[in-house]
């Protein structure tokens, strides 16, 4: 099936910056971007999509989500942070079976495809859940079993959850045509030890030929960097490099206390960093040195983190707090152009996913798009739309979604999802969880 | 007429703090809220609303705006401070007419209707336009004609502003059933001179007892604040105070650069600070001392500046921002409770407006409400409405926003002003300004 999306304004890419085009077309042939331009192609379309007074972007990437803990939005807000997890937090967390998991992975989707999210990455108990549910829902999901061994004495050979990461890649990895990647995962520096670490880096490190990743955590919070220093002399970024993980790619979440020697090892392994401003502000663990991480060339992605320390799911509002929080903290009005920022929620992210055949509008890319309605009064008038989507831009403004060519989410419907039993299986859970609420 | 809106969540005011009702009535005697309560009221009503799963809040109130900027959206995003105002700001605003004025106006008051804003306060060119085009669209409208003096010896019997200042209030103060109110209005330190601004509040002075009020920038930029040190080896807190502004109640948009003593003096006069997150951020001003101001008991407000330096007019962004920007910056995820930014944006709000009748849903209070829709995803589940409504939830969840108990907009339908008139206008008015764009 050929389908032609017409009259469009279109963020397209071009030579490797945003390029974009006013109004035009951009023809999709299956899941393929197959042409860009301001007049119409000449090739025949099967099916033509007038889409006047929308902007076509690119599907946006979240590259740090905990998609199960929309169960647990708002929980603790009122508590500092070591309370908020363990009195907050983990109690819920321990009561979790897969079908509350499954209840919040549905409800996390809703949210994000009706706001242009097309990919995200996942971090989270029971990840076979959000394989089978991505099976129907469509879109594209990097998702990892990662390890962690709490007890600093326990042996490599005791750890179950290294098989179970590894048997996870093997049976999954790039199913559902691709729009399944597994990760391999390590949880954070705190989590693990190094017998552990050392050991399923050696068993990770052959599938680099099959384009294996890691996913992680990287000095969130100042208590946790500083630890790690005091436990192994090592900053956590030393330590996983010490420790053969970042013999693989990468995507480090938060990094907001990683040292400028930190950026150099991260930089050597080709590990992007994955900035998620609304949780680093709201827990309090401060701002992440991006515009110094931009400038030695890494690949900064953004990511919300869990709905529990956000309390959504809204990258419109990441790219916003990006922007403009960076800005405010250093005290410059032009530090974070808008188009780094959409970059790094596009480009960037797909690229630190392994999905390189995507992340931007260009043809021979997958046909993962967006469509920002520009009939608000909000985005009027709107002369560049790099500054219109970062700054006035809201999630709302999205109104399609469509992944490999297919649309998941057009004006309110989804078309893969069916909402009312995921708003429903939601009430459920949150009964099983909390009770009477 | 009588109006009941019933079955709905309601985030009632009670003792001097917010005390939430997860389901009940609220009653409406014209444009008076009469009854608050979990169970259905005796008295009969002329009219029934079903607001089954809304939740009612008081209408936010944007203390500091330029409304009419929002046709400058976005120019010169990519230009320092000093470039953005001479570049791209001054130059647009020399060649705006009042018709020009009227469609900036009328945007900004779809785009803060939407968002559940009911009152705000205007500083900017030819205020008399927005008066007449309120009358129509019923908000309720501080505004002001600012003093400014730009020659350091213009003699205050040169000023035309002072008068026109001073006529404004007296032909208008209190008009449209005190929806409009006039406040005098001095731009800033930087923009003035001794002369012009001590004649100013001599003349001011005896307006006190009418309830007259003064708006005014301070401290926005260290630059600013610095060389008013330089200028008159006083900041600018304390130039207003022996100018003799703060003699009348004050609100003074930003304070960024505030010192401890600069906050005593406002504290000591009743001078309300406003806070602008997102245009400090954005602009990269810096952050405002907003916990040191509560803790010494400045009621502060909150407002998004015009739209050339937001690029919206969000008050949910506001909010938003200003509870996670100090939590971030100062590094204490407990430091901003949702109830203080919510009193923010709603009571203190009101009161710096001089509208003590308003700002809180509580029996005696005018009915300025806004409703926010639940049944989004992003919004369940929703355990307490306060860290609710300033973390997860987003201006497009607003699907009704009533003034004097009179709806001005519901589920995307403006019911006092013409949607598509206005953008009409608006397209006229940028063709005038920008040429062929």
């Amino acid at each position: 099936m050929k389908l032609l999306l017409k009259n469009a304004g279109i963020l397209a890419f071009k030579d490797g910056r945003f390029d974009p085009i006013p109004e035009g077309f951009l023809g999709i042939d299956g899941d393929t971007i197959d042409y860009i331009g301001a007049n119409r192609p000449q090739a025949p379309y099967d099916r033509e999509k007038d889409m006047r007074g929308k902007l076509l972007i690119p599907g946006i990437v979240n590259c740090h989500c905990h998609a199960a803990m929309t169960l647990l939005r708002g929980i603790g807000s009122d508590l500092p942070l070591d309370r908020w997890l363990f009195e907050a937090v983990f109690p819920v967390e321990d009561r979790l079976k897969p079908e509350d998991i499954m209840a919040g992975n549905a409800l996390a989707m809703l949210e994000m495809l009706a706001s242009g999210v097309t990919a995200f990455s996942d971090m989270y108990f029971e990840p076979r859940t959000l394989i089978e549910q991505n099976e129907q829902a469509g879109m594209k999901v990097n998702l990892t079993r990662v390890v962690q061994a709490f007890d600093p004495d326990e042996p490599p050979e005791k750890n179950f959850r290294i098989a179970e990461s590894l048997a996870l890649f093997d049976e999954f990895h790039g199913c559902q045509n691709g729009r399944v990647r597994v990760d391999f995962g390590v949880h954070a520096e705190y989590t693990t030890n190094d017998a552990v670490t050392r050991r399923y880096a050696d068993l990770i490190r052959p599938y680099r030929e099959k384009g294996a990743r890691v996913q992680l955590h990287l000095s969130e919070t100042r208590k946790e960097h500083e630890e790690c220093v005091q436990r192994h002399g090592l900053t956590p970024a030393a330590w996983f490099e010490r420790m053969g993980i970042f013999d693989l790619p990468a995507a480090a979440a938060h990094c907001v206390w990683c040292t400028h020697d930190d950026l150099d090892i991260l930089k050597a392994h080709d590990v992007c960093p994955i900035h998620n401003p609304t949780s680093n502000l709201k827990l309090g663990s401060g701002f992440a040195p991006v515009p110094e991480m931009l400038e030695k060339g890494l690949r900064v992605a953004l990511g919300t983190d869990g709905a529990a320390s956000n309390n959504n799911l809204n990258m419109f509002e990441e790219m916003h707090i990006a922007a403009i929080g960076m800005n405010g903290y250093l005290m410059d009005p032009v530090l974070m152009p808008p188009s780094a920022i959409l970059r790094m929620a596009t480009v960037n992210g797909a690229h630190l996913q392994g999905r390189d055949d995507t992340g931007c509008l260009t043809v021979g890319k997958k046909a993962d798009i967006a469509a920002v309605d520009m009939d608000r009064p909000h985005l009027y008038p709107a002369f560049q739309p790099m500054p219109m989507l970062v700054y006035s831009a809201q999630a709302s403004d999205v109104v399609m979604t469509m992944v490999d060519g297919k649309i998941l989410y057009e004006n309110g419907e989804y078309l893969t999802i069916e909402r009312e039993k995921v708003m429903f299986d939601a009430k459920q859970a949150v009964k099983r969880l909390y009770g009477g609420r």
